[in-house]
């Protein structure tokens, strides 16, 4: 990493450098072609990896969908949302506080244009809380926003209909600033038309901007592209992945043209559950709605070119170090946040930090620290315990990442010095 | 691909490229960087992997040391070795049977300069064999040899002492035509000699080569060169799979300086049995010992600069092809053998082929055709059965790579015509 701190310290970073954060819905670590997929093919996933800093240790600060996206956009753990639970349902009252200050908010004050390209999920404007605007991205730093409000398999049944809805100054449904574009879109065209829309807003001209694009997929329903479906090698889920790796390939691409920092994740590890139907989390335990690895350690690649030597991060970071770390790297300045740190990614990363998993209730079940990680109560969709014995179970992720060995009887001292430090940050 | 069959086609390839062939032992598809490994460090390997024909759908005839190595070198299924087991141990009658067409005599008779640096493990001249020189690599079709002659963890106990031979006209040590350089050789310092040992024979002017670099590491005991122990995240296992890396980035330099196809591989899965002394799977289940895959899918990497794009051959193809296959890519003509059939890296793959695997008295456990892979007999080292159903099970490994999801009950008429295919071959 000797290069890229060179490069740091002897070329200027360029003024305001666009920013692309593009973030799956459900994939797992192991569902690509360079963390070692046999069938699913994602070239422009695998090429992009070779040119930018890799983190194998970066994690989502909750197994499911709202709370990691509160992380990530607020650089906060997900205790702190007052959400009380994993996911918001289409009917709940609590959305995203507007006195939050949030990842598209801090660019937005910094001069860039921002926009919203798929899945909120942080609230919704239902007679629960008035129907309040305040539930949707506007008024969360997005100047825009073209998307679907909550999950993608929220729809039927007791559900309201999925909508598609867009950002519009006159628009009045379904609150004022806001169109429906479409009651029950086709789901099968979300992915090229959230590319289409994220594409024409990075091409406009007018300043820097931040484009974050949250694909809906895989999350379940699997619903490929007609011209992506029975292509694939893994089934219905192996479209979709590959369909998503062309697509992001466009916007590489059109970043690659640009001055942009591109940073691709997944909001939390596969929903195994769903059997063929979910993805892979390679080597780690267990998945989505689990605080073992499987559930909360994701891909993490992110993209200067000229600026961040190809490479690897090899230290923990986690969602809520996002906000710091792109701030920092962007704009050039520290935003500091409760939980978040902006990291050095030219580096070989900080070893000591406490990091926080959350349960469905958003508390604390487990945490990592240095090379431990302490479980203090074990989740599973998937009703896997994986050990016979009780919680607090203590493993060296370093050199178990699998979390086979529990050593928490090798390491009283360490469990007990965890237990004090989760105690007493308490969220 | 097209760009591969262009260049081919338009190129003719240079006459006699060399061949260096290499192999570790033990190394699990999950070990690596670029399948995904989160604090193993292997960047030569990464790159290599960059720049090659990479095969995720790769098999070891079966999960064992000798097994493996004989459908390696030989093109056949370990059921016609004559051994009668997986694994050939320092006092054991039976060796490589002269008669067998090797790869090293396929290439020695076409002018090819031929060595082996390692492990060779496919016999040794004891009481039981009246002491026979045909029990090792000379025998066999390689001018020389450098290493041990059976696996790194027979010494001590009942076993003779370890040997470092190599080969030398005048030599008397253990039988005429070799000398002992060492009795209870230093382990760490293997993987540095072996890799000087093979630069030496690289660099030798005269003929093109084929260099077999067959690694004893990462085989327990794990005994990393005082330079890297201690240095890697993944305690001594990593340690050695990162000086592995380093070694290997230093032959395939090499390889790059002339025009060499580079191939590199594992002899069988992780062994899984020894803890967190054995390596990952990855994705897959089980390891060494096992017709699960993680025993028998192992990493698979050809590269020749100018002549094979770096892609991906996405069908499933098995050690006993290696031979067709390096034969008709170096050499430019068709050698067959029974098991084994020269795969077009260039292509998709071959879909129908029946590939059998081997369990420990070297009869047929699993097969696999096309997208599906059927158990015959489950086998497991650490007694992993991983489902309640009887064999036979089968698994479409295309969609389900984990073989989580037995579908024997949906398909019985796969199941039929593959038993009945299976008998048919009986081997």
């Amino acid at each position: 990493m000797l290069a890229a701190c060179l490069a740091l310290a002897l070329i200027p970073p360029p003024a305001t450098p666009n920013v692309l954060l593009i973030v799956l819905d459900d994939a797992g670590y192991g569902d690509f072609g360079f963390t070692g997929h046999p069938t699913i093919r994602t070239p422009h996933l695998d090429r992009l990896a070779t040119q930018s800093v890799r983190s194998p240790q970066f994690y989502v600060s909750s197994p499911a969908c709202t709370a990691s996206r509160y992380s990530i956009l607020t650089g906060k753990n997900p205790s702190r949302s007052g959400f009380g639970t994993w996911v918001l349902m289409p009917g709940s009252q609590p959305h995203l506080n507007p006195q939050e200050q949030t990842l598209a908010e801090v660019f937005h004050q910094a001069g860039y244009r921002t926009g919203l390209f798929g899945k909120w999920h942080l609230g919704f404007p239902n007679a629960a809380n008035g129907h309040t605007p305040l539930a949707l991205p506007r008024a969360h730093g997005f100047d825009e926003w073209f998307g679907i409000p909550y999950s993608n398999d929220m729809r039927g049944g007791d559900y309201p209909p999925l909508l598609w809805i867009e950002s519009t100054p006159g628009g009045t449904e379904p609150v004022p600033g806001y169109r429906v574009y479409q009651r029950e879109p086709d789901n099968r065209l979300y992915t090229t038309a959230l590319t289409d829309r994220a594409l024409a807003f990075m091409q406009r001209p007018g300043g820097p901007w931040l484009a974050c694009v949250f694909h809906p997929m895989p999350h379940v329903p699997l619903t490929p592209h007609p011209r992506w479906a029975g292509t694939s090698r893994r089934g219905p889920y192996g479209d979709v992945m590959e369909e998503l790796d062309a697509e992001i390939g466009r916007l590489v691409q059109e970043a690659e043209r640009q001055n942009t920092i591109v940073v691709f994740t997944s909001d939390n590890g596969p929903w195994i559950l769903k059997g063929l139907e979910g993805g892979s989390s390679g080597l780690f335990t267990d998945g989505k709605g689990s605080t073992w690895e499987g559930g909360i350690r994701v891909p993490m690649l992110v993209r200067w070119p000229g600026q961040l030597a190809p490479g690897v991060y090899a230290g923990p970071w986690a969602s809520p170090d996002l906000l710091p770390t792109l701030t920092r790297l962007a704009l050039g300045r520290a935003t500091t946040t409760e939980d978040g740190v902006a990291v050095d990614l030219a580096g070989d990363g900080a070893g000591d930090r406490l990091l926080l998993f959350h349960g469905p209730d958003n508390t604390v079940t487990a945490a990592r620290w240095g090379r431990w990680k302490l479980h203090l109560r074990l989740l599973s969709q998937v009703g896997g315990n994986y050990t016979a014995d009780e919680p607090p179970l203590l493993y060296d992720l370093e050199v178990d990442p699998c979390e086979s060995r529990n050593v928490a009887a090798q390491h009283p001292d360490v469990v007990a010095e965890m237990r004090a430090m989760v105690a007493a940050r308490g969220r």
